[in-house]
């Protein structure tokens, strides 16, 4: 639970990074070029941190707006031609790919390359990837927490990452200079580096990203499923509330399957608890125990009160909105 | 189901407002200056559409804002002296107060006033005052659909209304011109009007506005009960989902406690919906039904395109935000 930091104070990154650490690398490999990873390749193109970006994705037709997008010195949809010389490999595909992804690229891996990676769960990555990968190759699993609900390689930016947190869980005992080469890149892309346990971040994040995301796929499917001419109401009148969940609601399907499966036990455990306190909650509206319901809702402004403290109420920079005013 | 309109369309206000009712009021009470009655009276001011504003809050330091504001013509804590004179009386308070205010102004209420307000569940609202409207005044029931998380007279703003979809349901038998007149008090405002069946309005509104604040609050609270160190970090990691939720959650608490005692019925019936959705996927989780969630995942999308379709993506223009750009 080291180097903790106010993302806001790191506006302007510096440009030697985190202490000496090279900030630039020979080849970078990208496999996945969604939201994440293309906003990535806009940084290292936008500070020329990489000498040459190699871009791997499944489909041909994704590679062409890589290239077109001017994202990818090379393209391929084969992960064991894309890493090959690769003194840096981003894994950006959804986390059920990775081992598979892992096992094809493996081989093809050069010694002293960094392994890592953007998903949103972490205990799952060390278990799917590190047992392809030979000694010398360093495994350092990161998350940067910073996105939009659209996908794909039009969608990324280089600013998304700016004024966010990124967490690395290495495992005990990983190259201490791999580690910090990988927190010096996304420090140049602005955000703030905290080095956690990787079931510790699970449980964290299962709390602040994937259990609000389920919340909302919940309730919005829940109005998919009304009859006609109610949801057409209940689109109508969105503004009370319900908008702010379909926008949470239209993230990429796939991505957040993969979350759910590979961070199930996390998931589960604060599903609990939240459901426990949504029983409370009911029982007191049905029993009419206002005081309860006031209670609580004094309490969650303190919540608010600290998001606010440590800046990270401002929606994400996005594309199409531009940024934000104030 | 009547007047039906595309909010985006509403932009301009015509100055003629709806047909022939007369845009104008003689005088305006207001009872409840927080972020709905400040901004309801910067429109009035605005568009010159009061003679007066006579404006009551229970405590002394509001109506010293209100009138350093420059939004009270006139002010008292007294909801029968208030409404003397008036010709619209519109309630901005919560939900709750409603029986108590509408007893004690009733007896001071002139012949044709109409009687508005402004509240999130409507049933309640014609079974509250009602009982205290001698014959010839009438009762309009309105809920314009916006708000931001923020609370109070500095909060409000003339723009919240804009673009956004206002809701009157007229017990049956309503006078139709006084309907009117309130309906093109909202249309000046910038909003489109429709006329709907309260318990029609109430269980609408308990899906797309009352359940969402329900959860969020809910999730934000079982946040709030977590230990000390995870709490920290929930809070410097809620970028990505939690964020949104604190918003929510941050609303005005006793406003929100009225709406779920008032609307209980619905709210429960919404909830239960909800309960059984959660609980199916919180199975699939379980049983790794990838197929399952992807599925749910994707269909979710299609609300969010018609929240698009109907411009009701767009954020609060909010005060302390400034406009959203693009």
């Amino acid at each position: 639970m080291a180097t903790s930091a106010d993302p806001g104070a790191n506006s302007t990154p510096s440009p030697a990074g985190d202490g000496d650490a090279p900030l630039r690398f020979e080849r970078v490999a990208i496999i996945g070029i969604g939201l994440i990873g293309s906003s990535l390749a806009r940084v290292l193109r936008r500070d020329n941190l990489a000498g040459h970006i190699a871009v791997c994705a499944r489909s041909h037709a994704t590679l062409d707006v890589a290239r077109a997008l001017g994202l990818a010195d090379s393209t391929t949809t084969d992960p064991r031609q894309v890493v090959e010389g690769a003194d840096l490999v981003m894994l950006c595909t959804p986390l059920g790919t990775y081992a598979a992804i892992a096992e094809a690229m493996g081989p093809g891996l050069r010694a002293g390359c960094i392994v890592s990676d953007v998903g949103s769960a972490k205990r799952c990555v060390i278990r799917d990837v590190s047992p392809y990968l030979a000694d010398g190759i360093h495994l350092v699993p990161g998350h940067p927490i910073a996105g939009t609900e659209h996908s794909g390689p039009e969608a990324g930016f280089a600013e998304l990452f700016r004024d966010r947190f990124c967490v690395l869980t290495p495992p005990p005992g990983t190259d201490a200079a791999a580690v910090a080469r990988v927190a010096a890149l996304w420090r140049q892309a602005g955000m703030a580096v905290e080095i956690l346990d990787a079931d510790h971040h699970d449980l964290v994040l299962a709390i602040t990203s994937h259990l609000p995301h389920l919340i909302a796929y919940t309730i919005v499917g829940t109005a998919t499923d009304l009859e006609d001419h109610l949801k057409a109401e209940v689109i109508k009148f969105s503004a009370g509330g319900f908008r702010d969940f379909t926008r949470i609601a239209a993230s990429d399907p796939v991505m957040w399957r993969d979350v759910f499966l590979t961070n199930r036990d996390a998931v589960l455990e604060a599903l609990g608890r939240f459901s426990e306190d949504l029983a409370a909650l009911q029982r007191a509206i049905r029993w009419g125990e206002g005081d309860r319901l006031e209670d609580l809702f004094r309490r969650t402004r303190e919540i608010r009160r600290g998001v606010i403290a440590v800046r990270q109420d401002r929606p994400e920079t996005d594309k199409e909105s531009g940024p934000p005013a104030g």
